[in-house]
């Protein structure tokens, strides 16, 4: 794999030189060597998501026996700051995503593929919190990956708190919400806020969020999928903002 | 597994006594017993789906290493006739889905709760195409599965021929359609025929379907995923519905 490093001395050197650019690191199992103890404290330091794996899976992640007991998986994308996205927008009126800690990497691709699809502004994803960009969340993108642009920040709350002082509309996704999701004018500048699947959004950044929507459930379900809630609510906003 | 049954004679019975509840045969990779191949034309005839696996995963398949080379994934479904779906609709004015060919039981699964979150009349399968109703669809269908109706049909263009006699516009989903989604009037009895990822409709399907309608595109990817798209088009039908 392209995007695998392994070893002690080579994963500690990457945590120390560029960790932005590691989406997981994967530990092996009932180890208690003090170089991996000490590389486990940096990890969490640094919130970045942690695996444990059986010495044979672990093999496999990294494509060979002389891991050491480590390996990282690397990013595979350019993440964008959010300046820079907020600094070029594609649209005159922007559309961000954020998504806070999606675990499925069937729905982060799915999302990040609609979000490409409608042309949004950007994916703004959150350090440590769901699933990494990994090579089955490429392949659920269908392509995406090359064209939307991603940024990871490390507050989610002070992400939202930031983006409302740009002048943009936080439309938080909530099962409990009153509005409908058609009641959104969706062509101002707009961040649309999709909690993680079941969990929902952590109660702070629903606070943060001025408008929670609901997508109308009218038959025996409590809830859609978490990448087809976002489908229908970024087709709402494009089918506004088309006509 | 309660849905499983194994054994070449047990499977044979299945077979001669209640071919439309079973959803998949898997074989054992590599043999020449008789009695299977026997069981494999038989499966074949019916049109049954069916998988290839080896000695090892077999055994997980049928939980016990007495399966003598075959098991019978049995479906944990009650399946309704479409008629007895049209003679007792949810809707004045029904809407069903057809879905003739998903492989991906996330996609199909996802589909059958967004049919049931918008409290579509029924879904309708197609004997031999796609996915068998698995536990991961079961899964990813969070509960629908036990309020949603599903049909399982011969022949897809027979049936939609059926539905265009009885009254309903058949939609289907095609990328290369002229019409946007949204001019469609889902307010009529409506059938959604949605394509195969990445294959789409068999051009004599297609040929049935009064409409094509497309999701537009504005960025760079070419299609959206089949359950997003599914989502977009039952919730603009839900939108107009409600008024």
């Amino acid at each position: 794999m392209d995007n695998i490093v392994y070893g002690r001395n080579a994963v500690f050197e990457l945590l120390s030189s560029s960790p932005e650019k590691v989406e997981k690191l994967y530990f092996q199992f009932n180890t208690s060597h003090p170089r991996l103890k000490e590389l486990l404290i940096t990890a969490k330091r640094l919130r970045i998501p942690v695996g444990k794996a059986r010495l044979e899976k672990l093999g496999e992640i990294a494509g060979t026996t002389k891991h050491q007991g480590v390996c990282a998986l690397m990013s595979s994308i350019s993440y964008y700051r959010l300046d820079e996205i907020l600094d070029a927008p594609r649209n005159s009126h922007p559309l961000l995503v954020v998504l806070p800690g999606l675990n499925d990497p069937h729905n982060v691709g799915a999302i990040l593929r609609t979000a490409e699809a409608v042309a949004s502004d950007g994916v703004v994803l959150v350090e440590g919190k769901g699933s990494p960009v990994s090579a089955a969340v490429h392949k659920a993108s269908a392509g995406a990956l090359s064209h939307i642009r991603v940024s990871k920040v490390r507050s989610l709350a002070g992400t939202l708190r930031y983006l409302k002082e740009k002048g943009f509309q936080l439309v938080a996704a909530d099962m409990d919400a009153e509005t409908n999701y058609t009641d959104v004018d969706f062509t101002l500048p707009t961040v649309l806020v999709m909690g993680s699947e079941g969990g929902g959004l952590p109660p702070g950044a629903l606070d943060e969020c001025g408008m929670r929507v609901r997508i109308p459930i009218a038959g025996c379900v409590e809830s859609l999928n978490v990448s087809v809630s976002a489908g229908v609510l970024l087709y709402e906003a494009m089918r506004q903002r088309l006509g």
